[in-house]
């Protein structure tokens, strides 16, 4: 089964947008175990979405077509679906009075043209899922020698884009791909050691699993968001999936151990401001070379804000004496760490104070410290600790690596995985 | 002259990377007058770069491929491109030579593998640009009935790719494109306005222009980064180009007045920083809403970061009541604002203070204030001011919003642009 994902959109070939929706798709179909050979981005043009339509039935199985759905003229996906699938665009009556529904429900009259939204080509299927005033569609591609195939058509708008997608789209494709039984993945993040380390430690279970055919691993390399170990199973039912899936997940953990962080959506900052909320503890940040990144990623998180006190970025040479209570020159950087996660619990009012500072400067560089040298410091009731890492790369990726190798530490200790 | 863009890496299908280059490529493109129809994501797989490069050849004028030009066995853009054009792959010695000698100025021996890098496709031109170890090639195609077409390869990495982009392959589109004059462009930054505000501020200019039809005007709209009007002169020479775009950029900035706020590369945090550096300020911020979002992008800023100070990020009501001095709760929120860009300064020892915060909880929004409602406040010595704006959008769109928003008061008042 292979999918390809055609994005809509003049302003994404401007570069005024950054196509992270394709990418994004692309990871679910990976982790969904289907192919996605081709990505494409077109602008709202007929002759050229056309094109790109055709393309993609001739050499693939099931077409994701993203943007291009909205109210207004430029808006044209759906005409061109149709066309390309020779079906005449018919009124939904059940989505246009969602529509109208949405706008009374805000006090708002609907203006005539987002009935355009709900003309939907026949022999088609709306999604369940709409978020927005958009609806989702299924397009049967009828071919003359073989399985029908499929257009997919989703709005551009992200959160509408993947709840469709989850909702409908990886269901229906893995309907598609032949299987009746039911596959299920969990996703285990894990941080820590590289891709081919990680494929050391399992290569026992890999070959067993191989030999087995149920579940399957994969693995995905994700920057700073670690390396991504997707466990694949396929049963009867869903709760025998989930089954393999909590025993594999058992297997796993017993090899791996403390690499593992998280599980699914969740990321580095979610785990650990959960972990510390579930204990009602605070956490305050002070930070030097990542210059608010460690903040933005901690306020930003999708769980567990709740127990981040705040942060101080500590650029200039003022706030840095008063952080380290005289010349900041006179310090050794891990004590300098040190006395800045200290002094993170005092100005922030936090149980718990983490700080990161690094290395940035090339003309400062030595020998004994070379550029990315970053030092990790935690400081806790109980427990401190400074970790002096080297981090390979530029500026930026120095900054990300920093940050979330503090955080890890940080996860080690409240999951009482290192002293 | 229609230039696509093939985007080589299966990281990128999978989405562990965001084809960012591609948006980039796409944006210079544009400014530069090129048109850009096509832009696609391929695997590292020789059938499908094939595919796409004969595709392209079939139907633009021009192949910008990205990546695939490492030293490794699934680099093979070299090799596919070489056999698309029917050429053999020589090794060129001086980048032979110039690889060689990268590895040595760094003290370590060139693996073998490296020397991959050096092979060039026969009658293929390398580019004068090489930060890193791999050549960007230009590669003419011959096609049987008209003008040869052209396939550039430039690496992945974004500075090497951007550095050949600029100074190699925009400079040979403008060429081909037939035009032996000389194309020049600038871009204006602005602020403060939308698309068709500023279409309205510029309608008669952009009539006279297009009567005389040198220069021309353009709009992008850029988001966060503002709309910017991209203003490109023909002339004979550069100099005679360069005398044209500042005498239209004169004519612009008497009709946009201050809502040009930066001219190209330069954004809103490097022109107010530089701002500050040139008159020996240095800036302190606090925040909370943004969380962390208006210091990172203060401390990341590409030039005037020596007047940053540093910044704090209030999100525990410790923090608040310690930077309010009492319960955060008795004070209104313009007040709140204000005095935190006070605290600023105090705290963080910088000459200059700004501070912003909103409503970011829908549940304490009300009609008089509602969800978005943001306040900017600036404190230095002899002004002081805070602004009251309401933003649309998501959580997301206000934080971005209101740093941006923000930094231009305080950019307007640095530049005597508002008392």
């Amino acid at each position: 089964m292979d999918c390809e994902v055609i994005a809509v959109g003049t302003e994404l070939l401007l570069g005024q947008i950054v196509d992270t929706n394709s990418s994004w798709i692309g990871e679910q179909l990976a982790l969904a175990g289907i192919d996605s050979h081709h990505q494409t981005k077109v602008g709202d043009n007929w002759s050229r979405i056309e094109e790109a339509l055709q393309l993609g039935i001739e050499r693939s199985d099931a077409i994701i077509v993203c943007g291009g759905l909205g109210p207004t003229q430029d808006d044209i996906t759906r005409e061109v679906i149709a066309d390309v699938v020779k079906s005449d665009l018919v009124l939904d009556d059940v989505i246009a009075e969602r529509i109208r529904g949405m706008f009374r429900s805000r006090g708002r009259d609907m203006p005539e043209n987002n009935l355009r939204q709900a003309m939907v080509p026949e022999g088609a299927q709306t999604m369940e899922q709409q978020p927005g005033t958009a609806p989702g569609l299924v397009v049967p591609v009828p071919v003359s020698d073989g399985d029908d195939k499929v257009i997919y058509a989703v709005p551009g708008v992200p959160y509408e884009m993947k709840e469709m997608i989850l909702g409908t789209v990886l269901p229906d494709l893995q309907r598609r791909s032949g299987v009746t039984s039911v596959i299920e993945s969990r996703v285990l993040r894990t941080w820590g050691q590289s891709e081919s380390g990680l494929a050391e430690l399992l290569s026992h279970r890999i070959t067993e699993l191989e030999t087995a055919g149920n579940p399957t691993l994969a693995f995905l390399a994700s920057g700073v968001e670690g390396i991504k170990v997707r466990v694949t199973a396929k049963a009867a039912t869903s709760d025998e999936a989930e089954e393999i899936l909590r025993q594999e997940e058992d297997v796993l953990r017993g090899l791996l151990g403390d690499l593992i962080f998280a599980v699914d959506e969740d990321n580095m900052e979610s785990t650990v401001l959960t972990l510390l909320a579930t204990e009602g503890l605070t956490l305050g940040a002070v930070e030097t070379t990542t210059g608010g990144y460690l903040a933005h990623r901690l306020a930003t998180a999708r769980n567990g804000t709740e127990a981040f006190s705040g942060g101080v970025v500590a650029r200039g040479p003022g706030i840095l004496s008063y952080l380290l209570k005289g010349d900041p020159a006179a310090w050794q950087p891990d004590e300098a760490a040190m006395q800045m996660a200290r002094v993170a619990r005092g100005i922030l009012l936090s149980d718990v104070g983490v700080a990161t500072t690094a290395i940035e400067d090339p003309g400062r560089a030595t020998d004994a410290q070379p550029f990315g040298t970053a030092w990790l410091a935690v400081s806790m009731e109980g427990f401190e600790t400074v970790e002096r890492v080297t981090l390979p790369g530029d500026l930026e990726r120095i900054r990300q690596f920093s940050v979330i190798s503090l955080l890890n530490l940080l996860r080690l200790h409240l999951q009482g995985l290192r002293p």
